[in-house]
């Protein structure tokens, strides 16, 4: 195979033509496939079938601290879930409250108290002009939703293949008292899989910052959502929680974790781990905001997935089932577009996701071509603030909903895009 | 019996001699009782034991419309849920949004929504200067901590036995364009049990209001909460939402309900019941917000309640515990309070609580003697914006958590310290 860009406009004209008869094939088959959200597909979800039988009615719903679960009462969460999801987030129990089914709500609200309240005693965030927050991209566009929604400012940062770039990042930080936040998928990150280095994680941890109420927001989502086994397979993450205090900065991170593809998404748990300090902002409010969360799913999270060991393993049965689809899509890409030079993709060892870059100007014309051939994508420029690329060429692509036939047929429409788009551009 | 106020002072001294002798029986006793919390008694909770059963490993968790409660989506709750939901609030599916666990959340969430967005396209409550609600007193705690950490102002209006003073309603929000709301517990209202008239429900359905982005919060907290099963000893509450329609003001109103009192306290599910207009403020927001809420717990509900009999016939157990606790304590009031003339209190015919007055100046008093004594009360003062009681006369009576042996017996601590504070207080 050639690579297009040394193919003259003769060959490429052939070449479009093969591609649009491919092309009508798909359009004609009326497909109906889905890549576009880190969906987990129903065999994963019936991994935790079990856990809906581990609360029965014949179980007593009593937690260890005696506290019944049917009940109102017990703000923090459970002991044996603040124990559990410390275990997750490789941290102290008591540096963890327990919440509901959407970490992203936690975040949300986290950033809407110290919108209206402050943070540990300083000044509300709303009362100090423009604020704004730090967005490695490409990054999660529900965490970019929130901050708009919250009428933050954005401002871009480049992920690097280890984390943010860190320089630009205590460049910003250390010059402008607005900046209150950045957002962080430490790692596996969504969407490029990367994990963030030691050296990376320091770098927050003691960085200089011009706002005396800077948090990181640090959402470790993908914390045990390892795609192999081995040990020298899985990425490690630094703890920020210990990093930061080292420095002396035990104030300045938020890290938030949840079951939601460990068992169920929508119904899982959710948690936060910070300084006393942080937490106690976080009590002050919610035991205002709400009567408590749901404790009885506590308890079945807790009683079903036991310990770090239970989740572990259990993760290995997500594993067998998504490693297969990660390379499937990989080989794929391998095959058939590698050769042609126009576009590359990260090969992540964890996560929901696969990052695609595609050639500059190209990544709008991709995902409207697959849709219109039956195949959704996550929408061109979502993984950027105001889904605004500014090349034009990343596309977050999830495998993980289909199943592996689906799965084929879905990459080869989107490889089929992606060749017509880059033939076009091409061509001009 | 004589009245107090008809003691002598010789007699008054008596008298406290045998109350002090009394209460210092019920020191040493070493008692551990709680009449603070609308929490229900733990038999009250096994009623709902077998809908841990309703959804096991076994069962096929997709809802009506093809949604896999299991994994992300929907979320506007599932529709069976919403469908249940309207039938205890006694509107249409179509108006309504079903949450989590916690519908003080969903209250907290509006108001917080419509400080930072405005409501209806209107501009935000939170730039509008100091905003301000209406809340009939005695009322509900929680509301009153919401609206105080939101910073909004509050303003008592008196809760007459047909629902709030609305003379001096009307009269201050046609006035008061930064009056932006208030706060009703229509049904068996927390704390005096009273139900709103139908000709209450009309006035607020057609009063003129200076601001146009004002609102109702509905906390129809006690729906289907009766205490007895003959139709003519239940309450009944005009439908708010068809007043409001057919008065010509469709959005005036945000209704709530939760199944925590019907399920479990903690681990049920909320809904919001409002216009389209409203329902589309609470989407846009929420898509941002959350992820969806848990929809296996809706499921479970939905199975395990079936519909608005399946509910009422649950509720009926619910009474039958509920029932004897509130006419203990209301039948020791009238032997040992209502000769002495130092007390009055309410005989709900649903709910969770009975409302004390005190002798003026008294709550406080008796609050603080009955802890002393092992007797957790709710805090005088509670039921009013601030904590504070004009009066200082008003207590809250929760009679569901303890059994009816300790109930007794906090009901007599209670009696004895209403004594006690009254003959001080006349003895100056």
């Amino acid at each position: 195979m050639k690579m297009y860009k040394q193919m003259s406009r003769e060959e490429l004209l052939q070449e479009q033509q093969a591609l649009q008869q491919e092309y009508k094939g798909y359009e004609e088959a009326g497909l109906q496939l889905n890549m576009a959200r880190g969906k987990p597909e129903s065999a994963q979800l019936d991994l935790s079938m079990p856990m809906m039988d581990i609360v029965d009615s014949k179980s007593d719903c009593t937690a260890e601290d005696g506290t019944d679960c049917r009940n109102y009462g017990e703000m923090d969460g459970l002991p044996e879930a603040k124990k559990l999801m410390a275990e997750l987030m490789e941290c102290k129990p008591e540096q963890v409250i327990v919440f509901g089914n959407a970490s992203l709500n936690v975040m949300f609200d986290a950033i809407a108290r110290a919108l209206i309240h402050g943070v540990c005693g300083g000044k509300p965030w709303g009362q100090q002009g423009k604020i704004k927050f730090l967005c490695p991209v490409p990054g999660y566009d529900r965490h970019f939703a929130v901050t708009e929604c919250l009428g933050i400012e954005m401002i871009n940062v480049p992920l690097l293949e280890d984390g943010p770039d860190m320089d630009m990042v205590e460049k910003l930080v250390a010059e402008d008292p607005l900046i209150k936040g950045i957002w962080c998928v430490p790692k596996y990150a969504n969407p490029t899989g990367i994990s963030y280095s030691d050296e990376v994680v320091r770098r927050f941890a003691k960085m200089e910052t011009a706002a005396s109420d800077f948090r990181i927001f640090w959402d470790n989502a993908y914390c045990v959502h390892h795609l192999y086994e081995a040990c020298e397979q899985q990425d490690r993450l630094l703890n920020i929680l210990d990093e930061c205090a080292r420095a002396g900065n035990p104030d300045r991170v938020l890290e938030f974790a949840s079951t939601s593809k460990i068992t169920f998404a929508g119904a899982g748990i959710s948690a936060m781990a910070a300084s006393e300090n942080n937490l106690n902002d976080v009590r002050s409010i919610m035991a205002i905001q709400t009567i408590g969360y749901d404790k009885i799913n506590q308890l079945r999270h807790v009683r079903f997935l036991k310990d770090r060991a239970g989740v572990d393993a259990h993760m290995m049965k997500h594993a067998a089932i998504m490693r297969p689809k990660f390379e499937l899509v990989e080989q794929l890409l391998e095959q058939e577009i590698a050769p042609l030079g126009i576009g590359t993709w990260t090969t992540p060892r964890g996560g929901y996701f696969i990052c695609f870059r595609s050639m500059q100007g190209c990544a709008k014309r991709i995902v409207s071509l697959a849709k219109a051939a039956g195949v959704v994508l996550t929408g061109a420029g979502a993984p950027f603030p105001y889904g605004k690329d500014p090349e034009n060429a990343v596309i977050r692509l999830a495998p993980s909903y289909p199943n592996l036939e689906e799965l084929t047929m879905a990459a080869k429409v989107f490889i089929c895009c992606v060749k017509l788009a880059s033939v076009e551009k091409l061509l001009g």
